[in-house]
């Protein structure tokens, strides 16, 4: 198993309600929470509060400069997608009948990327949003935190036929299976997603890459409960 | 295992290379496949061939209207990952070495959704893309038949704890875990999506939804071979 | 006089208040009326309702493919024509005092097109929306059916001098002359839009063109009510 | 018959090839017209020319002011249908294969807004037509003028079962149909475009409202002749 | 010292509260003001009014024909940039306290391009600007004129090192620098914008240019009391 | 004078040509400069290079949250003035004869804004594409270094009467004049953009903030130089 070097650094933008800077080897991801009254039309805002996500890239976080959207004038398919894929992970741990009548919103900007962006956004969040929550706890905004367990995310894929974790760019772009995996602390799953990229891939392979996926969690979760911890 | 009555039309509409209706329940979606010359640059022409997918819903093919997408002037983010899964599904069983400098775009347009439109677009779509590379290697255009084997997909979930195959409409509002499975005819994975909705699933939970995915699969690659026997 | 041969298949859908499949030789269009209580503000809600409707081409009805409009991000010129004129023509046969506070919403999807999939859209439309209504009459939503008389709609050109009712692609394209009329059952004039688009016309061809309209919207309407009948 | 005053004023705008502000009572509409090099892909540049046109309102240009098109970002249903009727109605009248490898674009911006701007601008946009083509002649671009007849446009309706002419703004707010007639010098037409707005209109109202039209473009025609007079 | 001819003519157009076509040499803008009741609701409509302006160029009004931006969906960086710059400079002068609850819109609308057309819009949509509270005042809306002094714009920039006033699009072209001036009656400053555009400037340069730019908008502020006064 | 703690950081990013994070007291802005081949078509690629800039906010820079601008579809009017801004003043002290046919393109984007991010961007970008254009040398690509001095740029301000250097958000919300000035190390000016925001202000007050800037710039050329000394 190798997992990248995990770096959490919280309370590295001064406005947000919480504010984590993750690096995991050479990605830097930028987690902002922000905490809003109000909440969406579809939500009874006497029960229960929103929770939502956004990613964006800096133009030149990657090798080759990509264009703003803000310039194209649309998300792009792939942002929707993971902005949708971060939305759920953290959705699935915050209790929502413990924030009624707020709108939690999670902005993941990636300033450098690596390979494994979005489920580095995922475990950076998920600390930015415990910060944030805890501050409306002192506030008094909330009686209790709505955060019961901690949850990361992880890549796993195959290369050349074997297991590998948590790929960087160089190689994910050789592995002909990429899955991403969001667990929480007691090993439960909240999301599983596996695409054939190159080649099909068997049962037996599946629960090779689950496995590791799931080693991998428990360290990076280990490294949130340090931050935390700080 | 409950699966719905699947029914496969071909030859839906005249104009296509490719033209299937497929009828999972209640759920209708029309898939139909154009074959153009031409690759986007970021393809070598002399090399291979390629193939992208569309997804859209017509306005009241749900319960209630939903506003049209080219009113409000951009797709959808769920549209925009429907329509990423129907493409890579799609790409990962067709040999695009055997199409080189062609376009496939598959167009999956939703008649009537009861629950499950994408894993259906997904299996009609394949048999659609079939008689495309069918008509492709009559006409001369190619000279070996891209598909290997064929591919199909299905929806399954947990429900009151209970993993539950091929969810319509109400069951999926019900259901606590929503995952999509895509398999090829060897039993190999092109995509596993799971998503804990409401409640997080283990791995024993997991290898069950695996499980009833693989045998409800293998009854719709039947009806696929059925179909295309005629 | 050759008019193509119709066929209204109703209720094709099951999701709308009104559902029509209208087939004119090849040119098949799925029209969907949806009930919605609100009106727009320019609308006093205590004494009319509305009605509007929206029109959309399948990416592959067409012989070629056309790209999809929520793709290119708006409405093209030629369908916000249409969608204007099928609003237009069904506002003129209901009277809009009949379902005060109401918005009536008519979907017009061509799955198939070979000429004529505007009139076509009248002719279904009429039809769906007359079911819709007599829905709202039942559920008492309604004191009094809002439609007094049936309309349809067709086109006549001229090709070589003469005058020629009903044209499919083929004949659209060597037309010099396109029209489109639209009629109620007592022979009264809802829309009159003539275009010369290769030759200009005479009072006496305009004359002729009008003449041959009448006599297909006759049997338009036969059949429409043979459709109501069933 | 009662024709609103019209002043044709050649020459309003220094820059383009043509520039025509045309008033027709309270309503002022600057039509200038711009030649370019180069056709569009669909046309066969060594054969043929292109001519197109826009349509735009000041947001002033009415009693209420309007939002600006470019502020919405996107083009009106009514807008788009205004500019495909000028278009096709100056391609009925001017030569294509006359000018070829060139696009002629007509723009028509409504300074001032009273009813009839669609057929003031195809009436005014006619003359500066005619007199960019003129200019192109001049200068050796093209060596026959395009333009045969002139052609003129005028609105008909009918106000308590009478047939009016030329309505303005008043007067159309009261119309029960509204009809839009284009006509060359020959009495021929290009387009007839009529509708019911408040009461269906018989075949003696239409003939009726045919004549009156014809009267009227007869004194708009002799009022651009008089203008490329002087 | 040489100013290009300045011609004011109000009342141009019928609707807007205020209306005024400045003419400067061969650049022609016209302005027209709305006045509506009701503010964003970031002002509080009982203790102030608010005062936007839009910016536009007919298509043709430039030696080439630009792109319409409702056709492009988008408004450019430049118009953008001119709009907020005559919105400061009017917001400058109004008393907004005296007109609570009421938005004035001004449109500033180049029919005819010649350089400096930033600059006519303000010193036009100045006084268009007080004719429209001259109305709202003899109607009671008001109960003060909110305008205590005129306004009035100037370019001024450096050619061959040499500072020259009033730049038409010839020497807009050939200037090194490039300056806007916005001044009040009394000789302060609305905006101060110089910009290098082929060589950078002195505190000299900068000095000789202010004085130009005053020396110039005395002249300009004479033609708004001149045209006030008729 | 007081200008806040000036803080430049090299290499900040790895992918980028140039890449510098700048803090002004809380403001932090991260400038990256992309070198691409090939210019715009309005450029002469044998002749020159092209050089442009870009401009964003993180959505929770702000102390409050604002709407990413990929999500609203455009770009905002400030956003369009400040990209503007900076990309004229970067090509004001860059010779593009000596690049020719490469793009350079400065990313802009601010993490952390508290006033004045503007005026840091370009203070920023300046050192950021010196870096650049070290790294073209150093390849080869070109030939000469095409900055010939160094720039930067500072905010001034007028409160209660009394000119101000550098104003933080706090400051600049009370400010009645609001300066940005861009100027060489030589003392020449690039950009002088001065806005009376609540009071105007006369040409005393304008030669003091003048002298003020200039001050406060000589201060930023010493870090710069120092940051690339380093």
């Amino acid at each position: 198993m190798s997992l990248r070097e995990i770096k959490i650094t919280r309370n590295f933008i001064i406005h947000p309600e919480g504010s984590v800077l993750i690096e995991a080897g050479n990605t830097r991801v930028l987690c902002n929470v922000s905490v809003q009254e109000g909440v969406p039309p579809f939500i009874d805002e006497t029960k229960e509060g929103w929770l939502t996500a956004e990613y964006g890239m800096l133009p030149r976080s990657t090798n080759t400069r990509m264009r703003r959207e803000a310039s194209t004038g649309k998300i792009g398919g792939r942002t929707a997608e993971i902005q949708r894929l971060i939305g759920r992970a953290l959705r699935a741990i915050a209790d929502r009948s413990l924030f009624p009548g707020y709108t939690v919103i999670v902005d993941c900007d990636v300033l450098q990327a690596d390979g494994g962006t979005r489920t580095a956004a995922i475990t950076g969040a998920c600390v930015a949003m415990y910060d944030a929550f805890t501050a409306m706890l002192k506030e008094g905004l909330i009686s209790k935190h709505p955060i019961g367990q901690l949850a990361a995310a992880v890549s796993v894929g195959i290369i050349d036929g074997e297991p590998v974790l948590d790929l960087d760019y160089r190689l994910d772009s050789q592995a002909e299976v990429d899955m991403n995996i969001v667990m929480t602390e007691d090993g439960r799953f909240i999301e599983v997603q596996g695409t054939a990229e190159g080649a099909l891939f068997t049962k037996e392979q599946l629960a090779q890459m689950l496995q590791l996926a799931e080693d991998g969690i428990r360290v990076l979760i280990e490294a949130q409960r340090d931050a935390l911890a700080d």
